[in-house]
């Protein structure tokens, strides 16, 4: 995929452009280890390893009071800030399996180590897939090192597909960013499609560049950048068990990027760029999905926004009106003031696509047939403006289609 | 339809059953005035009227920040404790209407109260469809006196009909109440099938009896009928802008139903099953709906055990699941962990049909064939213990189908 051809809602930063070049320092590979029974691509199990003991690390987890087991051994058995390999599996969530979950995962987590020569605190385990399975540790165990054999400066893709699930589109990004400094290389990888909600990733990314920063810079410019990217979407609002993301730098580039410097400055616009546009393709992959829907809220306070943004983006009724291309704006107005209970009456104005369809509360004069184009396209922007200075929210979001209903009627146990 | 025939979690008191007589002192009916056009049944207004002067009343109305123009109008200008007459229609909601919308509510029921010789603050208005859309007052008052002609003792039928949207099942019951005192008549017409949501009623419903209650002792009434009922579903999980439920009391039947009597509890009794068959009703005819689940959620407190019964309740995932007829417990699972963040690692049961499929946060043994069938019935139980003693909610809410995204893509504005 390209990382800025799509979306206007995506910068595209001048010193950051596609290429299909891997940062230095980094292999990957992908392999069929039969977790995934009778799937088409076959590819279930990837591994991503950073050459250089040197390297770097952050991590972000999900916040839920399920935590799959490869979360809960990653947070607590791994140094976030050295991790130098990541294994990750599809077609298995190793969620809600309990402490014979924990083990399979670190058996895992111990068998890579093992393959690499690292130590197991050096190497995150990450899973995706059906939850209430046991993880088959032991098949798993038994495939790494063929799959420590396949590592390649260009295994990405391998990898990429092998961490899939009912994700339909590709979600690989290579850039390369110019620095002051010099050039660096940033890669990410990344899957989600279902079970996305804004409160926080519910995915799994992974993202690798080769330069040289130091633990503390890459946790600030991995929280900061998930906050406006992956914290901003929302498929069917539902927040997974087992969302990780996790940041590597290898140094290798010898390109040193020190805190407080425009070097940093201009690593962050493109992390954010890169983290941004594959958030947006979890969206436009979002199970089914056929349309992007973004929200914009402003006024009030921080919380007031965040609810109506969250209530517009995971409303059944806004899905299904942008999925039949419905500029059906009560539904909207039905979505502000479920979130904001006992404030009648609101004063609330509403515009699709730039077109202000209410005012002050009620329905304002427009052109439909205007508005009908406009909500045809494949994205569509609903802006809201509550009374009340200052805050503001923004929350991207997919349709609901019959398809969503489709993936997820018949994606069994 | 029959009040009780078809739900196990609906009880059936010996003292309550099916009647097609009407509460006496009522008369109801229902017009074609064009405010749906184009629509098949064509009636969309319907009037209730109470005779006997000394009629009590109770109401209640959702919440929302987005209130409805009836819903103002209703409670800012009538007496709650006395309405006396209901004008109803479907076809628009008079929703996010402003200042106009106010005006077309009131010039309704200002010819409503002309028509019936009765104070406009003894006449309820209710309006349900499309939001943002203005209220045609002047076609509607204009039908008013021909409606007022065609009011009759068994026009109930024709009222049901008028105020009906998506709904594609019935809800009017009858039922005759055998109290100490004597034996009272009980009716109700209901409509809902979509923005239908736990936090309150999300629907019309309209209740009449010809007992003879104290006005306190309706608001009661209802008050504690409404929690049990129309409080617990969720179709979609949208609140309305219209939610309107009205009890009125005749006193034609000449039975006193005095406080703290055998006879109020018998009553509540009887009003309590009508109200949860209604409830139930609507679940069943939630848009596109093939399956009815209820999760009863038990353990820790009282504001825990409500989120996480939403949070199942109104996951698309567990809801294409119950359509599919899955028993994907990981979904449950994923609902409770996204409800209660941070507070892994969490011990939790889950029971789907009274077979346990997960035991302290993991997955048990069960035959899953056995489930399988289980959930391929028309009513599923999903039972969720949390650690903890004492709180329990319980909450009915319908699939997510195919159909609900069709009614909802290509229900126009």
């Amino acid at each position: 995929m390209s990382a800025f051809a799509r979306s206007r809602w995506v910068e595209e930063p001048a010193h950051v452009r596609d290429c299909s070049a891997m940062p230095a320092g980094f292999r990957h590979a992908g392999i069929a280890c039969g977790i995934k029974d009778g799937a088409a691509s076959g590819l279930d199990l990837g591994l991503i390893v950073a050459d250089p003991p040197a390297t770097v690390s952050a991590a972000r987890f999900c916040d839920s009071g399920v935590l799959a087991a490869p979360v809960v051994v990653t947070r607590e058995r791994c140094d976030l800030h050295a991790i130098r390999a990541v294994v990750a599996n599809s077609g298995n969530a190793n969620a809600a399996t309990g402490e014979p979950g924990i083990e399979q995962a670190r058996r895992v987590q111990e068998a890579a180590a093992s393959a690499l020569r690292l130590h197991p605190r050096e190497v995150a385990v990450a899973s995706t897939g059906v939850i209430g399975v046991l993880l088959p540790g032991e098949r798993i165990a038994a495939a790494i090192p063929a799959l420590a054999g396949l590592l390649r400066p260009q295994g990405a893709i391998d990898f990429a597909h092998a961490i899939r699930t009912t994700d339909a589109l590709d979600k690989h990004v290579s850039v390369e960013v110019m620095l002051p400094s010099g050039t660096v290389t940033l890669s990410a990888q990344c899957k989600g499609a279902g079970m996305i909600s804004p409160r926080f990733a519910t995915m799994l990314c992974f993202i690798q560049t080769d330069a040289l920063l130091r633990a503390h810079t890459a946790d600030l410019l991995l929280g900061a950048t998930v906050k406006r990217s992956f914290d901003r979407i929302s498929v069917d609002g539902q927040l997974s068990t087992n969302d990780t993301v996790i940041l590597q730098a290898s140094g290798a580039s010898g390109v040193a990027v020190e805190p407080e410097t425009e070097d940093e400055l201009l690593l962050r616009e493109a992390l954010d760029a890169v983290a941004r546009r594959l958030a947006l393709r979890i969206v436009a992959d979002g199970e089914g999905a056929r349309r992007i829907g973004c929200v914009r809220v402003r006024g009030g306070g921080e919380e007031t926004v965040a609810r109506v943004a969250r209530a517009v983006a995971n409303s059944p009724l806004v899905k299904t009106a942008l999925f039949g291309g419905d500029p059906n704006w009560g539904r909207i107005a039905q979505a502000i003031g479920a979130a904001l209970p006992g404030s009648a009456p609101l004063r609330f104005d509403i515009a699709i696509e730039g077109v202000t369809v209410a005012r002050d509360g009620a329905a304002a004069a427009f052109d439909l047939g205007a508005l009908v184009a406009a909500v045809a396209g494949d994205e569509v922007l609903y802006e809201i403006d509550l009374p009340g200075e200052g805050a503001e929210a923004e929350l991207f979001f997919s349709d609901l289609s019959y398809d969503y209903v489709k993936i997820n009627a018949e994606y069994t146990t």
